[in-house]
Parts: structure tokens; sequence; C-alpha cells
């Protein structure tokens, strides 16, 4: 395959987003390869975030809430996000933890589905997921299902997903893109399927928002959630975003709770104080707390660096990112073996190789500039952020692997020390 | 009473915390009374948050959840916070918002509360809380409630508290200082009428923390919860903090969910990636998603600039500038009326005065650069952040205030139309 590629100087020579990599502040002598992990920090939003300490706290103290529009904010940036996720600017809000939306969506989804008229005998009371799936995914539910007491977890592997949907499934829970492989969920089909067995779905775009194109209302999805410090480059611990299908939202607003976790910024008139709880029969039904202004204001510094390129320009070059990178590996690297899928259609914006000591594979590499993850037990873990990254990136990635597999490098004791964060 | 103060440039001369002011941006020509609604900018977290963008996250990247400690930030700065509290530096964690904080403790106090030996016949099903608490908090409670389906929300006046905690009452469940008023509980008097009842407590210390000496373990306080972004000066939305007695954790870190929102940084080996969730049993099992590093790093130097002062400090300070502010607001101003405890040890670190137009009157006064905050329906809340005000501050509001009134300012027709966040 590599012979059917151009040089890679050709590539970037090419590249209609190269211009992209100077809106972001990347150190030297570092090739990122993590960007699925933490994205880069954008230029504007070392500004944005300036202005927003100095001048909207500092200055404007309480009033930024009006005056800087700190209130509008997670739907500001939740409608820019709907763009690259194929939602309706208000189907899509900013708020939390990817963790915490996964657990609102899903109370949200099983809500639905149990006021539904009963028209089969399954019962559907399983929350269908995937054995694979992000540990994070299954923690939520699993936490909900025990509070709830009469709903449970049944976790499948990937090719058991499609015809394990049937009239017990309750919610079909899945991320779209593999956090460990990169493989990819067909989202319409599944969702389809899920539809047709009386089931809602809720989708988890960690590894799929800002790096390929998403088309939620298209696929008729119900609810979604999804990271904003990864391909959205919110900065780390970013808050997270929530989307429920529009046909689902007023009616989760006649409901007492929308969902379990009901804040005052969750409340029809937050600030009239009253004592009960009504559920907003809008998106902001989906918040909670007070919203992370500081956080917020970064994370839509990082989706605007998206919104600029466009995300099917993207998934372009993420695709001849990736297979650049497979091609060149397995002409260069003796001793790993692809771990994603071989078919670019099939996979996320990331590629995998296993090694039995993939740890310190990961660190010599990490020693020497070129940044990817280890996951457990034994993937070497390589996105691409096509953003920011250069087709010379990919090359210099491929060599450097394939010198520290040759010069065996890794074996060296200090590579095998695990740190407190893989 | 105001025969008795000094002047307010004899007090300020003699104020060993007036150099604390200089660590604050403040803006010209403000009298800022709303630090309990949004703490002002500590000058150094200009810098902090410049450091962890640029620096910790632009140059580091990924690497910094290592390299700069990110993983440690939500106990480090938990365990400053304790200290506060009166707590223990393990007993404490930074994250998410104070409502969802208020739903993992509130659930996690139900829980250890139902698996105790039922010695009595009031059922213990009561979540007992304040008619007048802050509706976050009311909210939260009835959401929880009407998911667990066995469970109710008593809300009483706060005379009726004392006697109403029997063996019906699972959990009391109250804010510290109150929201509107400022009356403050005694915490240790409720807690220990809990724990003769049978029930467990969960202590909202929103307007204590930072502003007021509490001693937590002292109480044996079971539960508590506070917030980032008022006396701790953490930041606009900044994370907010959780605290459960030691005595609690090993005994929730073997159930297989010390709260229901299971999340990766709540299990007991994050980075094992196992599938099925256990929890830590440490204080980590109280945080659920990815910390938020930027928000975090803020809030750690707003906590710096309390632990300088020292909070008994703070408190005598802010003493003086409540009795100040009463003294000379009765003195000077016709129309409004005290609505906070008089006696300065029957509240927190704010006044309120009631006025039928409460609202114009604030915006009149906001317009003269004095900014407290208006309350549903006819409140006057000026709150008295003790590390950045000046007993001169205290006069100029008074006298603004009193001018207001007398020349009729805030019959204008602009103070009347209402804000989208009041």
């Amino acid at each position: 395959m590599s012979d059917q590629l151009i040089s890679a100087a050709e590539a970037d020579a090419a590249d209609p987003l190269a211009v992209h990599r100077n809106a972001f502040a990347l150190p030297d002598g570092v090739v990122y390869l993590d960007g699925n992990s933490l994205g880069a920090l954008p230029r504007a939003t070392v500004a944005r975030v300036h202005e927003v300490v100095e001048r909207e706290w500092g200055d404007g103290l309480i009033r930024s809430w009006n005056s800087a529009h700190w209130v509008d904010l997670p739907r500001r940036i939740g409608a820019k996000i709907a763009r690259l996720i194929g939602a309706k600017a208000h189907e899509v809000v900013c708020a939390d933890s990817t963790s915490i939306n996964l657990f609102k969506a899903l109370a949200a989804a099983l809500q639905l589905q149990a006021a539904r008229p009963q028209v089969s005998t399954g019962g559907h009371r399983v929350i269908l997921s995937e054995a694979g799936n992000f540990p994070t995914d299954l923690y939520v539910a699993q936490g909900l299902a025990h509070l709830l007491g009469d709903r449970h977890v049944l976790k499948l592997a990937e090719g058991e997903l499609a015809t394990a949907i049937d009239d017990s499934v309750a919610v079909v829970y899945l991320t779209h893109v593999n956090f460990r492989t990169g493989a990819m969920h067909d989202l319409a089909d599944l969702t389809r399927r899920a539809h047709d067995a009386g089931a809602l779905t809720v989708w988890d775009l960690a590894h799929s928002a800002g790096a390929l194109p998403v088309d939620l209302n298209g696929a008729q999805a119900d609810f979604a959630v999804g990271c904003g410090y990864k391909y959205l480059n919110g900065g780390p611990g970013a808050p997270a975003f929530v989307y429920v299908a529009e046909r689902h939202l007023e009616r989760l607003g006649n409901e007492r709770f929308a969902q379990p976790l009901a804040g005052w910024f969750g409340h029809r008139a937050p600030f009239e104080f009253v004592t009960e709880f009504a559920s907003a029969r809008t998106i902001d039904s989906f918040t909670v707390g007070t919203p992370p202004i500081i956080a917020l204001a970064a994370l839509d510094a990082g989706v605007d660096t998206v919104l600029a390129a466009g995300v099917g320009a993207l998934r372009a070059k993420s695709v001849a990112l990736t297979e650049r990178f497979i091609a060149r590996v397995e002409a260069l690297c003796q001793g790993v073996t692809l771990a994603s899928p071989r078919r670019a259609e099939e996979r996320g914006s990331q590629v995998c190789f296993t090694h039995p000591a993939a740890y310190a594979v990961m660190q010599a590499l990490i020693e020497r500039g070129v940044i990817g993850d280890f996951r457990e037990p034994d993937v070497l873990r390589f996105g691409f952020a096509p953003l920011y990254l250069r087709h010379g990136d990919v090359e210099t990635a491929a060599e450097v692997l394939a010198d520290v597999l040759r010069s065996g490098a890794w074996r060296d004791e200090r590579h095998h020390r695990r740190a407190a964060v893989t």
C-alpha cells in the first residue's frame, strides 16, 4: 500500500487544512498523537480565557452573568456543537462531565421508554451495551441500574450487538467510536434496530464529535453525549455536552423531572426561587448547577477551531493520515499487530497496534517526542487530530516507532515504571 | 448603636486584614457587596490560570496529568478546604457542582441510614429540610426522592426544625447559613439531634466556607458540600466540594456504589479499565468524571487567599462589618426593614433588608457602584467578604442606599426592567 502513497511532503503541500495548524500552540519537537485524549491548545483560547478572567470576572464581577451573557454560554456552545453532530441548535447544551451527562441521558431514556404503551412481552428491562465500551459508560449504567433496581446492564461483544436488540431491551447504550480500537459502529443502523424493537438509544460521541461527521437527526437518534476535551480542544477536563432529540424534549418537560439530577439551572424559572422543582421544557432541563464559565469559554474557543475547518474536510484528512500511518508502520515495524479496523470507513480517527510490552514501548516513544497513549492491556493507541497534524508527522511517528522496536530501546527499565495516570 | 462605633477610617487603619485587599483585582469605583454570589478575582489567579493554560496544557499536553500533578488537584484543594471547615485532609474533595454534590451526599446518607439496624418504628423515610433552603438544595432532594420512590422531602419553617427531628427522619438536610436572610443554624446542635433520632446529616456550607469557622469534625457531621465561587473566590461556576466523615468512607467503599453517580474517577483502580464498577474506599468515591483542571486551578488560587488570612480573623472582621452596616443603615435609611438576625452570632457574613421595591432599589444601587443582590420577593441582600472589604466601603454603601431611598432614584422606569439573571 505504501507504494500508492504520494510523499508526505507532497501531501502536506496539497493539504487544504494545513493553515489550521497555525491556530494551535504546539510545543517544538513533539509529534502529538494524543489529541483524542486531550486536544491541543488553540492560540485563541489563551486570549479568550484571559478576557473572561480579567475583564468579565475581575471587572464585571457578578454583572457579567447578564452583561457578558454568561448565562447563555451553555446553550450557545451547544448550538455550535449541534452543527458538528447533525443536530438542531436547541437540542444540545454543554454541562457537567461526560459521565454525569451519561447518567442524565440514560435515566431520561429509561423514563421515556417505561412510559410507552407496552405492546410486546420482552419487558424492556435491559440496558444493552458493549463489553469493550469505555469504563465510565459502563460504570454510570451500573450505578443507575443499581439505584433503580429493576433494570440491568448487558455487556456484549461488538459482533453480538445487532442481533441482541429485541424487546427485552430498553435502551441501546453505546459509544460510537471505540476508545481502544477506534472501531466505529453504524449509528444509523443500530438506532433503526433499536427503534424497531421498541427501544431508545444513548450514543456517546466522545471519539466522534469534531473528528468525523455525525448525523444524529438523520439517524433519528434519541440521546447523545460527548466530550469537550478531545477533538473539540476544550482543555483538560472541559465541560461535556448532551443532545436530546427535539421530539423528546417537550414530553420530558411535562414530566416532573426530565432527568433525576434536578438543579436550579434545569428549572423552568430558576430565578423565581420557588421551592418545588418543575423541569424546563427545553434542553435547559439537562443542566443542573451553575455553569463553569472559565471552562466553558475555553471550550467555546476550542469548538470554534473545529467549525473553522469543517468536519467533512477534517474527516477526509483524518482518513488520509490514518491510512498513511497503517501503511508506514506495517512497512517499517516488526512485532506490532494492527488492532483497529483495516477499512477506513469502519474506524474513527485513531489507529491502534498491539505489542506485548505496549506500556514500555509507548514510554520510549514519548521520550522521543512521539506522544500517543497506552491502553490496557497491550494497546499502543495513536490519535490523529487532523486540525493540527501533518502527513510529515505521521512519517516521523512511524519511523520513531520502527527505531524503538528495532533498537529495543523500550527494554530500558525506566520505561516499565508505571505513572499514576496511564 | 452607631454612637459606639469608631470611625470607619480608624477601623480600617487598625484592620489586621487590610493588606489582603491588595491580593484582589477590584475595579475602581465599586463597593462590592456580592462576594457571597461571586467572589472577587484574586490577582494570583490570573498568573495561575495563564500557567495552567500555556505551560501545563499547551506545552505539557497529556503529560501534565502526571508531570503537573493534575490528577491530584481535586484532593489537594480538598485538603486545603478541609482546614477551613474542621475536617481532615482526606475527608474533602473538589468535584462537579454544589447541586451534583448534594445528590451524591444525600444518596450516600440515605444508603447508610437504610443499612442500619432499625431500632425504632418511625421508618426513617423523611428527608427533612427547610422551606427557605436554597432552591437547588430542595430540587436535588425532590429529584432523588422521586427516583427512589419511598422517601419524601419535608420542608418546614426554620423554627419548626429542631423539634421535628424524630425517628421518621432519615436525613437532616440543611444549609448552614440561609442564602436569603443570612440566618445561621446551630450545626452542632442539629447534628446531635439528628444522631439522637437515628438520622444522618447533610450540610450545605455554600454561605459558610471561607467566611466563618465551621467545625464539622467537632460536630460529628456526616456529610457536607460547599460552593467554590462565593467566599472561596474560585471564579464563576467554580467546582464545588464534598465532605464525607472518615467513619463513613470505608463503609461506603464496601458498598458496590458509595453513591449512585459512578464514574471512572470514583473507581478503585480507574486506569485498569475494568468493566465492573468498584468504589474507591477513599473520598475519591465522591468524584465522577475527568476533573476540570483550569477551573480547579482557579479555585486553588482562590482558596489560598482565604487560608492566607485565616478564617478566625475573617469572621471577626465580618462581624464588625455587618454590625457597622446594620447600625449605619438603621441610622440613615427610611423604608427598609432588617430581615437578618440582629444578633451577630445568629447570622453569617451577610445582611438583608426588605423593601417593597427591592429589585428597583438594587438596580439604582448598582448603577451607583454599590453591588449587592436582589432576592425574591423583596430582599436587598448585602454580602460582606472580609478579605477585601473596608469599613469605609460599608459607610459608603449605607450612604448611597440612604441617598437612593431619600431621592426616590429607584422609581426610574429603567430600574424596574428585569434582567435574565437576578
